[in-house]
C-alpha cells in the first residue's frame, strides 16, 4: 500500500514510519521536515499537500498541534489553536483527502490518553481528542467505497517523558505505540477508537 | 439558589425552567427571548451577560447551534459555527461565569446523543458534542472554591421528534429529561456526563 504519515519527523510518526515500511510504500508529511510539508491549520496547504502527492491507499496522521495550560492561563487563542489545528486540520485530511483516496482505503488520526484521563491543565487538549473521536465515530457512517477512518488514542509514550523529564515509567515506548497504526490500516475497523494499551494487552 | 438558564426558550431549557423554578430563583436567558439575551458566539457578549446578570449559584445551558448535514455538504463555516456556537460558546460561559459563581456553584452544559450515538449527518455535532465531554471532565479537575461542571448529554426529545415529524416513541418528553439537569445542580457531581436515560432507568 502507499500510505502518506502525517508528522513523520514526530516521536510517534517516525515509530510508525518504520513500522509501516516493512511491508508498504511510506510518503513522509512533515510541518517542515518529510518529503512533502504541510500546515494542518490551514485548509489551502492541506488541499495543495494531496494534489501534489495523488493517490494514496492510506492516511496516518500523528500531527496537530493543543496547548497545556491551566484553565486560568488557557486564552481564547489557545483553545482556536488546538481546534483550528489538531481537531479541524486532521479532520480536514479526511474531509479533502477522501477525494484522492483509493477504494478500501484508511484514514487514521491521533487524539490521545487526555480525551477520557484528563489531568489539570489538559481542558484544551481534552476537549480536542474527545471531539476528533466523536468526529471520527460519526464520519465512519459516511465514507463511500469502503473507505474507513479510526483513530488512535495514545497514552504517554515513554520517549516523551523522558524529553520532559518525567517518569518513563508511566509511558509506552513508541514502537508498541505504532502497531496500533498497523493494526488500523491493515485491519478492518472503521469508527473505532483505538488505545493502544488495549491492544498491548491483548 | 440562584440559577441562570441559558437557552430557556428552547423545547429542554423551557422544561428546565419550569422544573427549578419549583425550588429556585431561575434567570432567564435567551437569544433573542428571555429576561436577559446573549449571543453564545460572541465572547464579548457573554461578558454583557454575566456583568449584567451578576452573582448566581447556578447556571444551566441549553443552548448551542451545530448544523447536521452529511459529510459531502458540511462546509467550512459549518464546522465552524459548531465550533464557536455550542462547542466554544458554552465553554466560554464557564471561563468566564466562574468569575461571577459562587462558591461551590455549578455549571450544567448540554452536549447530546449523538456524541456517543452518531447518525449519518451528526458529523460535526458528534464532534462538538464529544469534545465539550472532553472539556467538562478536564475542567472539573480545575474549578476552584468548590465549583463544579456537568453536561447533560439528552436523547432524542419527543416534542423535537413531532416537530420534525419524526417517530416521537423513540424519544423522551422534555420533563424527564429536565430531571437531569436538576439533578446536575442539586447533587455533588462534577466532571460527569449526565445521560438521562440512566437517571431514568435508575
Amino acid at each position: 500500500m502507499r500510505v502518506i504519515v502525517v508528522g513523520a519527523t514526530g516521536t510517534i510518526g517516525s515509530a510508525v514510519v518504520t513500522a509501516l515500511s516493512v511491508r508498504h510504500d511510506v510518503v513522509k508529511v512533515g510541518h517542515t521536515g518529510g518529503a512533502f510539508h504541510v500546515d494542518l491549520g490551514s485548509p489551502d496547504s492541506i488541499t495543495r499537500l494531496f494534489r501534489a502527492i495523488g493517490a494514496f491507499d492510506a492516511l496516518v496522521s500523528t500531527a496537530g498541534v493543543a496547548k497545556l495550560a491551566s484553565l486560568d492561563e488557557l486564552k481564547d487563542a489557545d483553545y482556536q489553536l488546538g481546534l483550528s489545528n489538531k481537531l479541524m486540520g486532521q479532520v480536514n485530511l479526511v474531509r479533502v483527502g477522501r477525494q484522492f483516496i483509493n477504494d478500501r482505503g484508511s484514514f487514521t488520526l491521533t487524539s490521545g490518553v487526555l480525551s477520557q484521563e484528563p489531568m489539570k491543565g489538559s481542558a484544551s487538549i481534552s476537549m480536542v481528542n474527545a471531539g476528533l473521536e466523536g468526529f471520527v465515530r460519526a464520519a465512519a457512517l459516511e465514507l463511500p467505497r469502503g473507505i474507513r477512518v479510526n483513530v488512535v488514542s495514545p497514552p504517554w509514550v515513554t520517549e516523551t517523558l523522558i524529553a520532559l523529564k518525567m517518569d518513563p515509567a508511566r509511558g509506552m515506548p513508541a514502537t508498541i505505540v505504532a502497531q496500533a497504526y498497523l493494526a488500523s490500516v491493515e485491519g478492518a475497523a472503521t469508527g473505532q477508537t483505538i488505545d493502544p494499551r488495549k491492544l498491548a494487552a491483548e
